[in-house]
C-alpha cells in the first residue's frame, strides 16, 4: 500500500509516525531514516496566528486543567492556526518538566486535530532540550519551539547556538522552531545563525519577540524558497512583520482579543492596507500592556474581561495592583477593544 | 497687498520671514507674534526621503566645501525631498558650532530652493540648542533636527526632555523635528513624550533611528490629524515604517544608493507591495554595513564606489581596514547594488 | 537531657535536626517551632573562602562522582571554610533537580563534617526553590545559596524578590544565603532589598558576584550587629571586599589556586596589607580568565594544570580553543601562578 | 643659569614654561623638544583628594564667578591636593569652549599655587581636544583630564582610544589624565588600553568613575614603577580603591563634605583601618545621592547645607523636587554628616 511505502503521503499520518518515532531510540538507524524521510516531505505550513496560551493556575498555584479546557473551548471559535503551549506566556519557566509535557498532552487531546500544537521544549542544557522535545513529540506536538539557552550568557556564542540547535533538530522527531526572546533571556539569536540553521531540514521556522523588523525582513530574504517561516513574537509589530514577509504571529494578545489579531493578518493578506493599519494601531498599546509592561499578570488580568479564565501566576511573579489593572483596562477601552 | 498681510500665503516667502525673524530677539513680542502666526499656517510636509549628508573632509580633516558641492550636484538628480545637514552622519559631534552653521549656509546656497534643508542643531544644553537653532534658521534651514541631549543620562527624564524641546520650539523661528538616536546617545525618547510634544505648534515631526516600529506606529496613531510626521531613521526598516504610517526616511544609505531608497517609498505608495518588499530586502544588509556595523567610515567608503566623494572621517573615528571595506563591497554586490 | 531540651546546643546535632525537619511537612506546626528555635540559636559563621566546585562530567557529559571525589580529596588540604555545591560554576543550570540533590548528598558524605556545605537551591519558581532547599537540607547542606529568579525580568521587582526570599526562608530548615549574579541572570538584587531581608532570622548572608564594592560596603554597614555575612562572589575583588567589611569569598578561582585565594584573606586579617595587595594583584587577570572572560570552560581547563580533574562542560557550553587555553595559561604564568 | 639649562628644575617654573609652550606651534621642533624634556622630569604626584568643582550659575544660568570664588575660599581650609575644574560635575557638557577655558583661568588665579589644577579638556573630536588641552595649559592647568569621546559608540574601539589619547598627549604641554565615566558616556575605557597608554611619558594617570575596583587594582599592578596614578572617580569606593593601590580620589562628595573624604585617605594611610572603614561606610549612601541617584542637582542641593553656593544647573538638567531634597538630607543626617 502506498501508505506503507510512504507514510507521509497524508498529513493525517504524521501523528502516527511521530508516536512511532517516540518509541525508537533517537540514535537508532530507524529513527534517522524516518527523520530523513520526513525532511523530504512538505514542511509544515506555519502561516497564521497562534496564541501562546497561559497555564491556568488555581489559588494554590496548582494547574487547573478544567480551567484550561474552558479557555480552549472558547478560543476554538477563533480562526487560529493552532496553539503554542508552554511558551514564555505559559510560565514554562515555573513548571516542572513533567508538568510541561502533561499540559501539552492534554491540550492535544482537547483541541481539534486541524489545529497545530507548537510545544515549548527549550531547556538550558542541550541534553534536556532533546529529551523534552522528544517527549513533546510523543504526546502529540506538531512542532517544538526552542528558546535560546541563556544562563551562561558569555558562553552563548553563535557557535554554541548552532551546535545546540543542530543537536536538537537532529534528534527531534518533529520540526523545530527557533525562538529568540531577548527581553526575558538577554540573548539575541543573531540573524546570521538563524539563516544558517534554516538550512537544516528539521528546522522550519523562527519566532522573534525582539521587535527588530529589519532583522526579520533580512531572514525572510535570505531564506526565500526554503519553506522557512518567520513569526512575529508580539502583536505590536505584526503588521510591519507581515509587510517584510513574515508568516504570522505567536502573540500574547491573541489570548485576549484573538479575533482582532487574526483580522490584522487577514486584512493585510486581502490587500486592505488601510483597515489593517487602523486595526494594528489600536492593538499596540493594549499589546504593550500585556507583554513588556505588565507581562503575564497583565495578560491574565485582561483575559478575565473577555470571559476567559486568567487567574493567578505562580510566584515569584506578583499580581498587579488594582491601579495597574485599571490602567490596562483604560487602554483597552481607549482603543475600542472593551 | 495680500503678501504683506499674510506673509505665509506662499511658501516662497518663508525664507524672507525666517531671515527677518533671525534679526529679532527671540524674547521680543514681534518674534512671538510671527511665530504664532507661522504655527497657524500649514505645516511643512515632510513626506519623502532625505539623505543625512556626510561632511566632506580632506586629508587634514578640514572641510572641503568643493567636495561637498560635488556630491550635492550628483545627488540632485535623485528625487529626494531634501537634505539633512549636520546629523549624526554629518559628524556634527566633531564640528564646531561655527562649522555646523557654515555648512548649512553653503548647502542652502547650492541646492535648489525646492529641496528642504533640515539642519541638525542639537546641543547638550538647552541654551546652546536654542542659539544654534536660530542660527540655522538664519542661514536658511527649513527645519531643525534636534537630537536628545545625553551626557547626564540619569537626568534626561521625560520631564527634562519635555522642557528642553518646548523651550527650543518656543524660541526657534523654524519648525523643530525631534530626534532619538539611542545607538549613539544611549537615550531613547519615549513615545509618551513625543506624543505630548507633537501638540506644540512648532514641533512637526520625529525621527527615530531606534528601529522599534511598534513605537513609531503608535505615535502615528496618537498624532493622527495633527500634520505630525514620523520619519524612519534608517533604511533597514523603511518599508515596515511606511506600513505603520510613517512619512519617509532620513537614511544614511540614501547617500550611497539614493534612488533605491526613494524607490522603496514610491513602490509602497503605488501599492506595489511585492516589488517594494523585494527592494527593501536587498537594502537591509548593505544598510546595516553603513550604519550600525561600520558607521560613518563604512558609509563614506561605500559612497566612493558610486562616484561620490567619501574621504576620511575626523578622528577619533578610524578608517576601515581593507578587509572590512571588501566585506561591505561584497554585501552590496550580493544584493545586486554593485 | 539537655540535648532533648535544646537540640541545637551542639553544632554536631544540626544534621540530625535537619534530617528530622526534612521529614516534617513545612506547613506543620512542628516544622515552624523547630525553625523558630533554630533562628534563635547562634547563626552560622560564614567567614572564610569557599570554592564553588564544578561538576565533573565524563566525555558523555554524564556526572563522574569518582572524579568529583578525587578533586575533593585534593582540595581537602587547603584551609577552605567549606564548599559551595551547585552554584553557577557547578553548572547547576544544566542539571536536573535530582542530580543537584544527589551531588550535594555525595559531597556531604565525602568531605569532613568540619567543612560547611552550601548548596545552590535556586529555581525560577518559589515553590520549586522551597522544595529543592528542603531536599538540600535533608541531604546535609548546612545552608542554601539561592540565586535570584530571572526569566521574567520585568516581573522581578523588589517586592517580588522580598516575597520570594521570605517564603523560601520561612520554609527552609537551614539558613538561606541570598545570591545576586547579574552577569548570568541580568538581575541585580538591590542593596535595599538585601538590607530588609537581612532581618529575617533564617537569612544569614549575601553573595554578590556583581563587583560593586560600594554596594557591599553599604550592606555591611547597614547590617552591622546582625551576624549577617556579605560574601564576595569573585576573587578579583576579594581584598577590596574584605576592606569594606565582607566576610570572605565564594570564588571560582579557589577551585584552581585555592591556597592563594585563602592567603589573601589570611594576610588581610593579619594586617599584612602590602603582601595581601601584592597577592590580590596577581590574581585579578587569572581570575577574569576563569570567570567573566572564559567562564566554566576556562576554569575547568585551568584546573587540569594543577592536577585536578576539569573535563568537559555540558552542552551548549563549548570547549575552549587551544589558542584560548594558551592565553589563559600565559596569564597564570605571567602572574607567577604556574 | 641653571634655570635656563633646566627649566623644570623647580616646580614654580612650570607655569612659565607652559605659557611659553602655549605660544609655540605644537608641530614646531621647539615644542617637541620642551615636551620631551618635560617628560624626563619627575612626573606630577597626584596622590590626594580633588573635588570636581561645580560651575556656579545664577538664576539665568549664567556663570557667577563671584559665587565660584566664594566656594573656593571655603574649600581652601580643607587639605585637598587640588581641584578638578570642568569635569562632569562642572557641567562641562553645557559650557562653551570659551567658558571652559575662562573658568580654569579664574580658578588658577584664585587658588594657591600649591594646589594642583586639573582641567577637563575632553571633546568629541581629537582636534578639538588637542586645542582645548593646549588652551587649558596656557591658562595655568597643571594637568588635563580627558574624558573618552562617546558619541559614535561603535567606533570607539580600543584602537580609536589609543590613537586619540596618544595624539592628545603628544600635543599637550601638560600631563594628561585618562578619564572613563561609563555612567555618562556609555564607554568603558578598557584596562588593556589604559595599561598601554600608561607608557606614554605625558600620560600620568587614570580616573575611573565606573567602580570596578578589580580593574583599578589590575591597572595599579601592571603600571607599578611607572609613576602612574589611578584615581577613584567616586567616594563610594574610595577605601577599597586605596586598598588595591589607588592614589586618591576625584569625588563629587568632596564638594560637600571634603574633610571627611580627605579623612578616609588619611586614616587609611595611617593604618587606621577600622576608623577608615567606619567613615567610608557612612559616606556611601550620601555619595550615591549626589552622584548616581540625583547627579549634579543633588550635589548642588547638598552643598547649600554646608554653607557653599550650590545654585541651579543649566537646562535641560532639572532642579530636584523638595521631596527628593529631603530624602538626600535624611541620608546625610542618618549617617551623622548633618
Amino acid at each position: 500500500m502506498a501508505v506503507k511505502l510512504n507514510p507521509f503521503s497524508s498529513l493525517s499520518l504524521r501523528p502516527f509516525v511521530k508516536a512511532y518515532l517516540g518509541k525508537l531510540s533517537p540514535k537508532s538507524d530507524g529513527f534517522r531514516v524516518i527523520l530523513r524521510t520526513m525532511s523530504t516531505q512538505q514542511k509544515l505550513n506555519l502561516r497564521g496566528i497562534y496564541p501562546p496560551i497561559p497555564t491556568a493556575f488555581d489559588s494554590n498555584e496548582d494547574i487547573s486543567y478544567e480551567k484550561m479546557e474552558y479557555n480552549l473551548k472558547k478560543w476554538d471559535t477563533i480562526p487560529f492556526k493552532g496553539y503554542t503551549v508552554q511558551g514564555s506566556n505559559g510560565e514554562y519557566a515555573y513548571m516542572t518538566y513533567e508538568e510541561r509535557v502533561e499540559m501539552v498532552r492534554r491540550v492535544r487531546e482537547i483541541v481539534p486535530k486541524s489545529k497545530l500544537i507548537i510545544a515549548g521544549s527549550g531547556c538550558e542544557s542541550t541534553r534536556d532540550t532533546i529529551t523534552l522535545s522528544q517527549k513533546m513529540a510523543a504526546v502529540g506536538a506538531d512542532a517544538v519551539l526552542v528558546v535560546t539557552p541563556c544562563y551562561y550568557k558569555n558562553g552563548m556564542t553563535d557557535l554554541a547556538m548552532e551546535k545546540h540547535y543542530t543537536a536538537v533538530a537532529d534528534n527531534c522527531p518533529v520540526p523545530v522552531i527557533l525562538y529568540s526572546c531577548p527581553g526575558n533571556t538577554g540573548i539575541n539569536l543573531s540573524g546570521e545563525v538563524v539563516i544558517k540553521l534554516a538550512k537544516h531540514p528539521n528546522i522550519i521556522g523562527f519566532k522573534d519577540s525582539g521587535g527588530d523588523v529589519a532583522k526579520l525582513g533580512n531572514i525572510v530574504h535570505k531564506t526565500a524558497g526554503q519553506d522557512f517561516h518567520v513569526i512575529a513574537g508580539s502583536a505590536s509589530f505584526l503588521l510591519p512583520a507581515l509587510a517584510v514577509g513574515c508568516s504570522g504571529g505567536i502573540c500574547a494578545l491573541a489570548n485576549v482579543v484573538g479575533q482582532e489579531v487574526c483580522d490584522v493578518q487577514t486584512l493585510f493578506e486581502q490587500g486592505q492596507q488601510k483597515e489593517a493599519l487602523t486595526l494594528q494601531h489600536r492593538l499596540i498599546v493594549p499589546n504593550t500592556d500585556v507583554t513588556r509592561k505588565y507581562g503575564v499578570p497583565g495578560m491574565k488580568a485582561a483575559m478575565e474581561w473577555y470571559g476567559y479564565y486568567g487567574g493567578p501566576t505562580r510566584s515569584p511573579l506578583q499580581p498587579l495592583s488594582e491601579e495597574d489593572v485599571n490602567k490596562i483596562k483604560k487602554d483597552f477601552q481607549d482603543n475600542g477593544l472593551l
